[in-house]
C-alpha cells in the first residue's frame, strides 16, 4: 500500500477527521483533510471542539473557529483499494460506525471531484457506506488555485537558472491567469475570478503519457521511480539535436542553437540500435524533456491567445521536480520571449482535492458557513508546516484554522455521534 | 539499398540529368531531378537537347524549352551510402568525368538544404566531386510549397471524413498560409508571399519521434512498416480515454466526449502490464495519433495567432496515410470550431528539394534563367504523371518543362561536355 506508511502516521498525529475531500484522477487518488486533534465523543453531545472553539474576532456567534492543519495524501488510482483501506481506519468512518443512529453510517458525504467521483460512486457507497458528493473538476482545480494563491505564504515560486523564488501575488493583481493542471492528461483554463473560468484548451500528452511510455520504455514501476530515473539521465544520447542534423553547426538564421532538440527521440531512428541498447535514464530523461516542453509551448500559445501573462502550473506530474519545472519555465520563456512567467505551486498535486474541500457549504445558507479563515486579513494560515518533504505522499501539512457555522452538520449525521 | 529498386527503375527511363537538387535532412534524403530523355554529348559540343529544345512562345530567344520529367526520391539518412552510389550511377557524374577539362568533375554543383547539406558537405565532395551549393532550409520549403500550390494540377487537397478533396486554389487567394512541414522535427513557416515567410513555431515532436519512439517500441525496422502497422492497431486499447476516467460518461460540461483521448498512453501506467503485452500494431497506431493530434494542435495554435485559416501540411510523416491525415485534420477541426482547415499536398514530402530546384539561377543575370515553365499561364505542368504511386520511393513523378538562358550552365564545366 503506497499510502500506508504516511496514513499511520498521519493517524498518529490526527486524531479526528473534521472534514476531508477527495480527488479521484486517472491515476491517482488525491485526498485533503482538515484534523483538529480533538477526541471524538461517543455520547450523543456535539463534538467536544472547545479547545478549539474560539469566537471569530468580528463577534459573529454563529460560528466557529477550528484550529487543526490540512494533511494531503495521495493513492495510485489502480491501488483504490489501498485508498478505500485508508478511509475506513479514519474516524470518520468510525465515528459512523458508533452512532446510535443505526443509519448514520449511510449518510456519510465527502466532496468528490475528478472522473472517479463518477467511476467510483458505487464502490465507496458499497465498501465504505460513503456518497461522494460530485464537484465539478474544473471548478475544483480553479478554487483550489485561487485558494492557494491568496490564502497560502510561500506557495507560488518561479524556477529560473535552478533558483526557486517565491512570489506573493497581490490578490488585487491576480486574475486573470492561465492555470495548467497536469494530471494524466492536461487541461488548461483561463481564470477571471471567484468562480469565473473557462478552460480553453488541454493536450493528451500528460503525467498519464509519462508514467505509461516510461513504463513501457523502462523497468521503472512508479512515477516516482521514473523521475528519480530521470534525474540521472541525458537526452541528448537519444534526441536528435539541431547540431546533429547540421552537422556540430548552429542554425543561426531561425535562431536555433546546436543544443536545441530538432527531434524528440530522433536518434532512435538508428537502424543499428535497439531499446536495449539505450540506457533507461536517458529514456525516462528524454521522455520527461519532450513532455514538459511541449505543455510549455501549448500553455504559451494559449497564455499568447488570450493576452495572459502568468502561467500557473498544477498537477502532480510536476511533483516540485527541478528538471520538470525547469523544461516547463525554460519552454514558456523560449517561445514568449520572455514575455510570459511560468509560475509553481507548493501544492501543485491537490488543486482538485483542495478546490473540492472548499466547496463545502450550509445546506441552509446562502453564504459559505465553512471556510479557511486567515488569522490576518491577508492571510488565514499560520505557517506552512513541513517545508521539507517526509516522503512522497505527504505534501507540507499546512497549519490552518476553519470557520465553520454552528448550523453546519459535518457529515451530516455522523457528526452528530 | 533502399533507393535501389527504383533508382535502377529510374536509370532505365531517364537517360540524363539535366538538374539534381537535393534536401538532406535529419532521417530522410529527398531528392528531386529533371530528367529530358536525351543522349549525353561524350565530345565537346553542346548538349543534344534540340529534340526537345522549342522556342518561348513570346518569342524570348535567349531561352529555351526542355521537355522532361520531374523525378522524386528518397533515401534513409542513416544510408547515405545508398545514396552516393545512385548519384555516382547518374548521368550527371557520368558527363563529368568524360569531359576533356580535367579538372569539371570538381565543379559539379548541386543545389542543397537541410541541415545535411552542411553535415555531409565533405563527403560529397569527397566520394563525388560534388560541391553541394547551399540554400536555407526555409526558403526551400516556401520556394517548393509555392510552386506546388501555384503550378501543379491536383497537388493540395483537404481529407474530410476519409474522403479526399482536390482544391485549386485561386493564385491572387493564396497567401497568407501556415506551412507546417513535418520532417524528423516540425517547422512551422507564415508565408506571405514568394520569398517573404517567417518561421514562427515548431515542435520537436515529429517525424523523428514516431519513428524513434516507435522502433523502440515495436519490432518495426522502417518508417513505412511502422506506419502500415499503424493501420491495423485500435489506440483505445493503449490511450486512456475520458470514459476510462469517468467511468464511461462523457464529460460533458467541457464538451469531451467518452471517446477523446484524455492521456496519450495513459492506459499503459497499469501495473500489470508490461510492453511485450501489448500488440505492437496497437502502440504504433496511439503513437500515430499522439503525434498528429498534437502536431495539429500547435498548428491551430499558431494559425489562430496570426488569423491563417489556411493550413498546409508538408513533410514525409504524412505520406499520403489516411489516419495521420484524418487526426491532424479532425484535430484542427476540432481545436479551430471548424474556423480553419488543414489541406495537405500530393508531394508533401519534398518541399525543400523542390524549393532547392527552384534556387537554380543565370550568376550572370538577374533574372531567374532556370523556371519550370507552363504551357498555359495558369499551369506548368502538362498532366500528373503515376498518380498510382509506384513505390514508397517515387512520390507522382510530374510531366513538365524547363525555361532555360542560353546563358545558363548547367553543372558549371560539366554541361559543356
Amino acid at each position: 500500500m503506497e499510502g500506508k506508511g504516511i496514513a499511520g502516521k498521519l493517524l498518529e498525529k490526527s486524531d479526528e477527521i473534521s472534514h476531508l475531500a477527495i480527488d479521484i484522477g486517472g491515476s491517482l487518488i488525491k485526498i485533503v483533510y482538515f484534523s483538529t486533534n480533538s477526541k471524538c465523543s461517543t455520547n450523543d453531545e456535539a463534538p467536544t471542539l472547545s479547545k478549539e472553539r474560539q469566537e471569530v474576532p468580528n463577534g459573529d456567534l454563529n460560528h466557529h473557529i477550528l484550529s487543526g492543519r490540512l494533511y494531503f495524501v495521495k493513492f495510485e488510482t489502480s491501488k483504490i483499494e489501498d485508498c478505500i483501506k485508508f478511509l475506513a481506519s479514519k474516524k470518520l468512518q468510525q465515528c459512523g460506525a458508533q452512532c446510535r443512529h443505526s443509519h448514520a453510517v449511510d449518510k456519510i458525504k465527502i466532496k468528490a471531484t475528478g472522473g472517479g467521483a463518477f467511476k467510483f460512486a458505487d464502490l465507496f457507497k458499497e465498501k465504505l457506506g460513503i456518497t461522494l458528493d460530485k464537484v465539478e473538476e474544473m471548478e475544483s482545480l480553479v478554487a483550489g488555485a485561487n485558494f492557494l494563491l491568496k490564502a497560502v505564504n510561500r506557495e507560488a515560486f518561479t524556477y529560473i537558472g535552478g533558483q526557486k523564488e517565491y512570489v506573493q501575488i497581490d490578490q488585487n493583481d491576480l486574475y486573470p491567469y492561465l492555470l495548467v493542471n497536469i494530471g494524466s492528461g492536461v487541461s488548461m483554463i483561463k481564470v477571471d475570478g471567484e468562480g469565473k473560468f473557462q478552460r480553453v484548451s488541454g493536450t493528451s500528452v500528460g503525467g498519464g503519457t509519462f508514467l505509461g511510455l516510461g513504463k513501457l520504455l523502462t523497468k521503472c514501476k512508479s512515477f516516482d521511480e521514473l523521475l528519480e530515473l530521470s534525474h540521472q539521465g541525458n537526452n541528448r544520447m537519444i534526441d536528435m539535436l539541431v547540431g546533429d542534423i547540421y552537422g556540430g553547426m548552429d542554425y543561426t538564421k531561425i535562431g536555433l542553437a546546436s543544443t536545441a532538440i530538432a527531434s524528440s527521440f530522433g536518434k532512435a531512428i538508428s537502424e543499428n540500435k535497439e531499446l536495449e541498447d539505450y540506457k533507461p535514464e536517458d529514456i525516462a530523461r528524454s521522455l520527461l524533456r519532450m513532455i514538459s516542453n511541449n505543455i510549455g509551448q501549448i500553455a504559451y500559445l494559449n497564455a499568447l491567445r488570450f493576452g495572459l501573462k502568468r502561467i500557473i502550473l498544477g498537477g502532480y506530474f510536476i511533483h516540485d521536480h527541478a528538471y520538470t519545472m525547469d523544461t516547463i519555465a525554460v519552454a514558456v520563456d523560449f517561445w514568449s520571449k520572455g514575455e510570459a512567467k511560468a509560475m509553481f505551486l507548493r501544492h501543485e498535486g491537490f488543486l482538485g482535492a483542495l478546490g473540492a474541500f472548499m466547496n463545502y457549504k450550509d445546506e441552509n445558507a446562502d453564504s459559505m458557513p465553512l471556510q479557511l479563515v486567515a488569522k490576518s486579513s491577508s492571510c488565514i494560515v499560520d505557517r506552512i508546516h513541513n517545508s521539507t518533504r517526509v516522503d512522497e505522499n505527504e505534501t507540507g501539512a499546512v497549519d490552518c484554522r476553519l470557520r465553520v457555522s454552528s448550523s453546519f452538520k459535518i457529515y451530516d449525521e455522523v457528526k452528530r455521534c
